[in-house]
């Protein structure tokens, strides 16, 4: 097959690594780069060095920050009292965006799933077991509504049982906007099974 | 709206310049990025760097090359009596990956587009006028089927009309694979006149 210039080529292939991106995306993506300002492009490459520099853990919630802790852990008009655990830290974005939750998070960095190896001593249960001491009251369980995030629900439940807090799971319905024509099986009898007075 | 780590927000807002990207395409690749090997990403930026420090264009065709001129141009083994006429770079990949075509290239580096500002001096005409005289017998027209592409074809056409040159224009018609049915009126109506003989 023919190849482009050694660059070029090589570019291709690196961001041909990134998900979602097939060889004409990448393709795509990399004349724009060359036609992009050579400032701009040097600015989008010391991005990704940044990210990888600057960003870590917050060694409380495990959400990704730059400072230590992350600044909802050290936010003193936060919710001491409620923790909203969730699978991964684009889950805590997602949640924030929707600007409803006021708490402090806790991030899993995944979910349980045998078959591909992740256990629980895998993920961050025994830091979530350790932070219930400090005066948290409710824990808000918000992994994803599927095989693993339900799994990863019940487990945490069990693990919660025993040191008297309460235990919350956000709720599962139809989508707001959706149409209930289409809504799938279990879906929608979730949606009746949590119902709420009108 | 909340934002999270200030090079975690500053990658995102990189990343959606580029084309057929937005703000959630570029937030999933970021958190790619974030879980990335640090030498994986540093590689992505090194990439980049790379293609806009190396990659200039050939001085004779305009194709992105890293050296001077670029190796089609410099290749003895390809027909030199024959020019192909592009608008783009990437068009010369694609025609290169046929497998079809040994003769040279010309970049024009864009389109005819009054409506956008794009007139005949803003494209690479006059290098190509400039390169007939040494030995080209024929320029193959390979500018994009659309009202741009075509009205840059008609411009090529009249321009090479007093050089006694032959001019030729590759062939518009159905794509191999697809349906007769659900063709459109103006390609049929192109493979129709380009019909050849059986």
């Amino acid at each position: 097959m023919f190849k482009s210039a050694q660059s070029v080529e090589r570019l291709i292939a690196e961001l041909t690594r990134l998900p979602g991106i097939g060889r004409k995306t990448a393709q795509r993506l990399t004349f724009w780069i060359l036609k992009m300002k050579k400032d701009d492009a040097a600015r989008l490459a010391q991005a990704i060095l940044d990210v990888k520099e600057k960003v870590r853990r917050c060694s409380i919630c495990s959400n990704i920050t730059e400072t230590e802790p992350c600044h909802i852990c050290l936010d003193s008009k936060r919710d001491r009292t409620t923790v909203c655990v969730v699978e991964e830290a684009n889950d805590v974005l997602a949640l924030e965006k929707s600007g409803e939750y006021r708490g402090l998070y806790h991030v899993l960095e995944g979910a349980l799933s045998p078959l591909d190896g992740i256990g629980p001593e895998k993920l961050r249960f025994k830091e979530l077991v350790d932070r219930i001491g400090s005066g948290v009251k409710e824990v808000i369980i918000a992994t994803n509504p599927n095989v693993e995030g339900e799994a990863t629900a019940v487990y945490i439940s069990k693990l919660m049982k025993p040191l008297r807090v309460k235990v919350t799971r956000i709720a599962r319905g139809l989508p707001v906007g959706s149409d209930l024509e289409y809504a799938d099986q279990s879906t929608l009898s979730k949606a009746l099974q949590g119902r709420q007075e009108f």
